[in-house]
């Protein structure tokens, strides 16, 4: 692997980690403070890193004794030293206190990352699942 | 304007007038070969310049006489001399062969753009609504 896959590879370990353990302090080092991000939910755009913090806290709060395992598939990678973007279908299963799966809902997602220091941070983010031609309703599974 | 924002600004004029126009070529001139779009319509992913542009020519064709302006706000452009992105809130208005407004949708758009030649071509597109809490329905207008 490069040098880019693997500090990539850390970014996406690193979001698995912080959303299994609902941690907003680990989540939210892995963004960059100007961050923009179209999440798929509800929102049209959180600009900065106070507002999606905001975001994620409601999130991790709302799960209870839930906890949620991350899978990303399909992962296309680009970059140069100064920029690089990840897409990927990611998977969210919601898995019970018990061990027991719950749920699971998919995504598109892409993400445009920059360096800061020795760690890639992501600027830009963009999840989503695509609406039905028919009825405009989200498609959460491929 | 730096030289990476003038070439996006001509992205995004030859985007403009390649819709209005319907001209699939002139359309698909802007993107790379091994695109991958993540289109906010029925389809998980495009993979590739062929598939892409099926769906563009079926998305032309079923327009008739009606044309379809798009506008481009809160662009957010960042990048390198190797790669760069676009993001922003796209309008696709629908307008009649005699001028009447007849809808209009919006999107938020993720584009990020790699050099071939003197040009940028788009090797990657996120485009997307977000879908409500509730219902899971795309939110068509901000």
């Amino acid at each position: 692997m490069s040098d880019l896959e693997n500090s990539i590879t850390h970014v996406i370990e690193a979001y698995q980690a912080a959303v299994f353990n609902k941690d907003a302090d680990a989540f939210m080092r892995l963004y960059d403070q100007e961050v923009r991000v179209f999440d798929a939910w509800g929102v049209w755009s959180y600009e900065g890193a106070a507002t999606w913090r905001e975001m994620v806290e409601g999130w991790f709060a709302s799960l209870g004794t839930e906890v949620v395992k991350v899978n990303m598939d399909d992962v296309q990678t680009t970059g140069s030293q100064e920029l690089a973007m990840v897409s990927a279908i990611v998977t969210y299963a919601g898995v019970s206190a018990e061990g027991e799966d719950l749920r699971a809902m998919q995504n598109r997602l892409t993400w445009v990352l920059k360096p800061e220091g020795d760690a890639w941070k992501i600027a830009h983010e963009h999840t989503s699942a695509p609406v039905g031609f028919n009825d405009a309703k989200a498609i959460l599974q491929r």
